[in-house]
């Protein structure tokens, strides 16, 4: 599977979970082979869970279906930049390589503030590939915030 | 609740842990009233899951069962220095306090690598009290890494 087409499973994924009322984050995770382990947007209000990023669903679905076999052979797509409980987490999980769609200045935790991938105590290496589909992630959330405010 | 009989719920959880082949960390949420909301260890094997440490366990428990209030009013006692997801996670559940048992100058993200709570982009603050009870944290964690070599 392309970087392109990954991209737009996990802004399927952002469209559906905006459509439920979330900030519209959706992520999927895809072995070496392109088979989709998992894919989910954020659920952080319908779970009342602050901790239910779309990122941090997809990686645990996966390992617990792989009874506990970690994601070095992945890839996880993410429409926007991790932030850094979900950066760190995938070094936990193993991750293989991130791809994320759009770039997260004030959140973001990969390329921006702690950039904890790139961290030298950070031992896991991974992958990182940003700015995929980014003008496309970032209007959704332009879009879903700018009708937030005009409530 | 002292800070010392908080570290030592703590404590009593990470035993149970190590009982069943966890790495030792326990972690107990309290309400301001003193009242107990949540109790864990790490359930990272059970559970298949990485991201299963005892902080993040006692978090999402506790705002599930408020149906979505955060956790500004509460006090997480942790044997041993968050990890950064666990640090970053406390900013997103809004923890109004953390204490914790022994450093972890290798994993910590709280005190050490990263000091996410300390950061300026993290825009949530946090009262942090480090190093109570440190030396008997530390000793489980130093006895159960042991035992394992010794394997």
């Amino acid at each position: 599977m392309t970087k392109q087409s990954g991209m737009a499973l996990a802004l399927q994924q952002a469209h559906l979970a905006a459509a439920n009322g979330e900030v519209p984050v959706g992520a999927v995770l895809l072995d070496s082979t392109g088979k989709v382990l998992a894919q989910a947007g954020n659920r952080v209000e319908e779970l009342h869970d602050p901790s239910a990023h779309a990122e941090m669903l997809v990686m645990r679905k996966a390992v617990q279906q792989r009874q506990g076999q970690k994601l070095a052979d992945c890839t996880l797509f993410v429409s926007l930049e991790p932030c850094p409980m979900c950066a760190a987490a995938m070094a936990h999980f193993r991750l293989g390589r991130v791809v994320f769609g759009a770039y997260d200045a004030k959140g973001g935790g990969v390329e921006h503030g702690a950039r904890l991938p790139h961290r030298p105590e950070t031992l896991h290496r991974m992958e990182v590939i940003g700015g995929v589909r980014e003008r496309e992630a970032a209007e959704m959330l332009r879009a879903f915030f700018q009708k937030l405010r005009c409530r």
